[in-house]
């Protein structure tokens, strides 16, 4: 059987990909248009680890390996393509990472945000579409993200909760309180799948993750050609690809406004895992599932501390100095998300902060030069206010 | 000022322009692309009232009147267009009716399912973004729909409710279980005006509309060139105006399913009052405020009841058959939506269910030969599950 890997070109596609056609002995066909590489360029940055072309990334991968990925080249907005791709290769479990995933980039103007949430919210209901009418059975595994519940003062439930009510009692969806236009087109991608899930009885499972971070997984190790993306920019980088990449030019960390948004972190091979053991253990038909996928919580400014920290164990002198919060957040907050259903499918974290923030210290000063040459757009330029 | 109507050649537009124009010294101005008429047109149907063409309805009413309404031909899907037209006319007020309003025809297909939700999210992402660059005092009323909520097994509030969850409290936006892509494309506008009147401190009301039925308002009674639309095929018809389409052309009347099916439902003049009310009632900046707008609650039963009961009376033998439902719906519910926002802001229904259609079962024999012209798109075509 199959699994497509939808958006297989990026950061987690393509480490995804890679170890499920190593260990799993299934076949894998990434689909990807290569747009995250040109958002990046229209923002004026560029992956901090040189990445190689798909077609390179997969001859190399085959040198290595002795084994092949699939690849298909196309527009999941398209009907047409996702219905002929999906008929042809009979995916049993799909997936979903192909996505605008930037909320600075949702929020530079009403194209932008008007882009984000199109591209967002109609491929992924062409691939449900495609899904009902060529492939019932499949399982559609869909990267959503922690910050589509927001920062409510309640604890966060892994997708529905029961409560009592004027006297009544029910179980429902935990409402939602995104925070960019990019993170209310992962809400409204989980209220189509939802749907989907109760019409046509498809299975999904619909994964709040949190913010991924690393740059290592046991077969990028094995060939500096199978690196996959790191981006630093302000735009498409997340708050700790930033700091470090800050970190190893020698400029200071830069926490937006009192740092004391908290936020869901977990390593890139133990999304990996998370991920590997969610296709392993699909839902019911008609099932759709929400997962909170994170390892631990940290504040921005206990980030800044801990990137700063092995830094300076590593030589790199750095400090820790506030910026002005570009964004409209709460900035001093409750925060309490459960995340108990991967662990009880078998998830065991792996990877430790400071151990992989060493390792991406490491690797990223090998390509300081890269990140020199784009550190000018490292700080913010998109205002939510704007 | 100006009050603007996103969408004012329609069901409802049409009749609020005029009103808006009638009683109050303000300049109304309508904006529209005429899609409805095309949408109609495409599944095979047309208005049972004859309908005029935009100029010469705007003709009509100002040789009735004395007054003029401007108007503006244009897609909302249009960034560059909404903005021109905000900035050319700075409206106080901007009511935004201009959505594709059928869940049957978002469930066509795929085509039809990703246009509904482009056409309606773009629309409004649009409109939002141009009314924080132009005008961010103006109110934004924006119709959304009781369906947005669905059927859960508790009291359905307006828009918000205060829960305790593991021993803490928030207020929180009540939980969406929207049952159709059309449905779920309102609970997308809602996310996005929330968040918009949280980053810019714009002003908006939701208004969870229920079913609005009625030919009559005092301005469309002065003259027969003012009519408004009515659908009463099963793609735009609402299950009212398909009750009376049958009964008018002595067809049984057809409740989808068990007919358990409940909803609220407002008469056309009413709900001109509500969303007058409204505009007159303007919220604070920043505040996004929910109203549900429906007069009372009935099943789909009560419904076929009610008007079989007035068109036996006027002498149009009629039945009851119910049909297999098209749509996946639970057919036996709990139901009981808060209702008391727009009574506080001292809405006072003064139409009559009986009476009202006993008007539109008159109104509708005068049309007899348009419904019978199309009496094949009564019927439902289109299935949740196909």
């Amino acid at each position: 059987m199959t699994i497509m890997i939808m958006g297989g070109d990026g950061y987690i596609g393509w480490p995804l990909s890679m170890h499920l056609a190593v260990n799993k002995d299934e076949s894998v066909v990434i689909v990807d248009k290569f747009l995250r590489r040109d958002w990046v360029t229209e923002v004026g940055s560029h992956s901090a680890t040189p990445i190689l072309l798909m077609k390179n990334r997969l001859r190399a991968f085959q040198q290595s390996f002795g084994k092949t990925i699939e690849f298909e080249h196309g527009d999941l907005r398209s009907y047409e393509f996702v219905y002929r791709i999906i008929k042809k290769h009979n995916p049993r479990a799909i997936v979903h990472l192909g996505e605008q995933p930037s909320a600075p980039y949702s929020m530079i103007d009403a194209e932008h945000a008007a882009f984000t949430q199109v591209n967002n919210v109609v491929g992924t209901l062409n691939i449900l579409y495609a899904v009902h009418k060529v492939v019932p059975e499949c399982h559609l595994v869909k990267l959503g993200t922690m910050g589509e519940y927001g920062t409510p003062n309640i604890d966060i439930p892994e997708g529905f909760f029961k409560i009592d009510y004027n006297g009544r009692r029910a179980e429902l969806p935990f409402p939602k309180l995104a925070n960019s236009f990019y993170h209310w087109s992962k809400v409204h991608d989980s209220g189509n799948i939802m749907f989907a899930c109760k019409v046509w009885r498809l299975r999904s499972t619909d994964i709040m993750q949190g913010v991924v971070y690393g740059t290592k997984t046991n077969e990028i190790d094995e060939d500096e050609r199978l690196l996959t993306r790191f981006d630093f920019d302000g735009v498409f980088g997340t708050v700790i690809n930033r700091y470090c990449a800050q970190a190893v030019i020698g400029y200071t960390l830069t926490p937006y406004g009192k740092g004391g948004q908290k936020r869901g972190f977990i390593a890139l091979g133990d999304s990996i895992q998370c991920l590997t053991l969610t296709i392993d253990n699909p839902p019911e038909a008609g099932e759709y599932r929400v997962f909170n996928q994170f390892d631990e919580v940290y504040s921005i400014n206990e980030l800044a501390e801990n990137v700063s920290k092995v830094a300076n164990r590593l030589g790199l002198n750095t400090d820790v100095v506030h910026v002005e919060n570009p964004r409209i957040e709460p900035e001093n907050h409750y925060y309490n998300p459960r995340h108990e259903k991967l662990r009880r499918l078998g998830f065991r974290p792996t990877y430790k902060l400071e151990e992989e923030l060493e390792i991406m210290l490491e690797d990223l000063s090998k390509y300081k030069d890269r990140v020199i040459a784009k550190k000018h757009v490292i700080m913010p330029k998109i205002h939510w206010k704007a």
